[in-house]
């Protein structure tokens, strides 16, 4: 039986990642790593372990749910393991070598590996995902998108602020700036120059990687949302062709891993809450942007669990892809 | 004494237009009204009377902070008894004898009424005391808007909904049909054929009224979220000339009703808890948008109280005109 660690066991999206592999029945053996403080913890049944160096010893796959510098620390000592990573940092995303993927839009890109593969940004699953089969059918150049982003995208302290501040709590914030409660937050990363912010990049340098677009260009705006752990995303979709709003519902219908939700007549859209502990990305309020007089952009809405699909069951797919293709 | 009632006086707009003549010290006397089901309440000292046709005798100017059908039940008493209304309902925005006045953008239509003056709705009074200074500067042509609103633009009914989801408590929903609580809602208002909401045409057929500009396109989309009482609005503006940041910065500086907050490496940007109970509007996150090869698109982020600058403070200024006027 193969043998699989989470680095980052105990946090959300390590979590998560060992429920995926549980509730797929994937036929591995985990075991779980995290930092000192954490040895000992109980999760799910097993023990966690402290990551050192000779952690990843007789270990076939590594899911890293770590931040990046952690995951610049021990990814050496699982390589000369010789283990396959799929990491859910940022660090190597863009990285020549590593391939990026969302399974159901490159999962031949895993074939390219260099033992290691990365998972990209939650945002950029869910909106690639959502859109994928508009592309195809209408070709993509450039995504106009607000996203509106849980409190989880920052892990437990995330979620830690918006519950204590809910409840009136007089304590520090530990993942926000300001008060996440009743608020919205347009920041989400450090900014650069042009007053653009690190995750406001993603979605392009990622988007590009994901689907072969060198030219993609996508606008992007983050905002913080006082939501648990769903993410939703306003998008404006300009494209090659004429849209047509019966079409992309029909395309939308047979896309993998997405579940039209799209009857606003009968107050059917997707909602955070509504996606929340779901793997699927849900899409709606789909209209034809009549502001363009060629008729080629579509607006719609976009919601999805920002720790499953936009982290943890993205991986966990992945590492499924490597184990079919080992037997 | 010039004479002033209040139509709709314990609403929360209603409530916080009795607010600001005070704040502003309008050399006005008062008179509340509602329904028989208020009558005789206090508030501020005043008391609530009835509303009925013989209620604007005497009366110079009315504030209307009624719902649409309640608005036109009273709209006849009150032209019959001569007053001057100043409506925050939708009932007459759009007729063409009614001017729709932004004070800060076109307080000369005032001069063109016939017994009424509109208005605007509460998310295209932010949009455009944001962006009026941009829009003369570089010529508008289309924005591209996501609002994020708050609860209170469903009164104290949306107020009361947040506040009990909040709490867990298990009572009706009043306001919204899901939940709002640590969600978001894509829907504020009916839907057309187009798939378009009520609330996200106002922006582009109010928009063009106001800035009597036609032509102007406006795509939105309109989102409730779990804030309070302001709104935050993410806006891409495709500009008739090249766009400037610096430039866009100088005339936000200097323009009337908006607080220039936008220095994002330094964590100052416009959040809506910030507006709270604010009369200004604060304008932020100012880009070049990069996927312009043209480089004539902008993008801001705005926020602004709903309840303040998005309906009574607009409202009481165009009163204050008016009294001027009036001298």
């Amino acid at each position: 039986m193969k043998k699989v660690a989470i680095a980052g066991a105990t946090g959300a999206v390590g979590r998560q990642m060992l429920e995926c592999i549980r509730e797929r029945n994937l036929p591995v053996e985990v075991k779980l790593l995290a930092s000192a403080r954490s040895k000992g913890k109980v999760i799910d049944g097993l023990v966690v372990e402290e990551l050192t160096p000779d952690s990843f010893q007789g270990v076939d796959y590594v899911l890293g749910a770590c931040e990046n510098d952690v995951t610049k620390r021990w990814m050496p000592w699982a390589q000369e393991a010789g283990c396959v990573v799929v990491d859910n940092s940022s660090a190597f995303r863009l990285d020549d070598n590593v391939p990026l993927v969302v399974p159901e839009i490159n999962a031949d890109d895993i074939d390219h590996h260099n033992g290691i593969i990365a998972n990209p940004n939650c945002s950029t699953i869910i909106a690639l995902v959502g859109c994928d089969a508009l592309k195809k059918e209408f070709g993509l150049k450039r995504m106009i998108v607000t996203t509106m982003q849980a409190v989880s995208g920052a892990g437990v302290k995330g979620i830690a602020d918006l519950e204590n501040q809910v409840k009136g709590e007089d304590v520090p914030f530990q993942a926000f700036p300001y008060q996440i409660a009743y608020n919205l937050i347009p920041q989400i990363g450090d900014f650069d120059e042009f007053g653009i912010s690190k995750e406001e990049w993603k979605m392009q340098n990622e988007g590009r990687k994901i689907w072969h677009e060198p030219e993609l260009l996508v606008n992007c705006t983050c905002v913080r949302v006082p939501v648990m752990r769903s993410h939703s995303e306003s998008i404006t979709l300009e494209c090659e062709t004429e849209v047509d709003v019966a079409r992309a519902r029909e395309v939308l219908k047979q896309a993998a891993g997405v579940q039209l939700k799209d009857d606003p007549q009968n107050r059917v859209y997707p909602m955070p809450l509504d996606t929340t502990d779901q793997d699927d990305v849900f899409v709606g309020r789909i209209r034809k942007d009549l502001t363009d007089p060629e008729g080629k952009t579509l607006q719609v809405f976009v919601c999805g669990d920002q720790i499953r699909k936009g982290a943890a069951t993205n991986a966990v797919q992945i590492l499924e892809k490597l184990l079919e293709k080992a037997e």
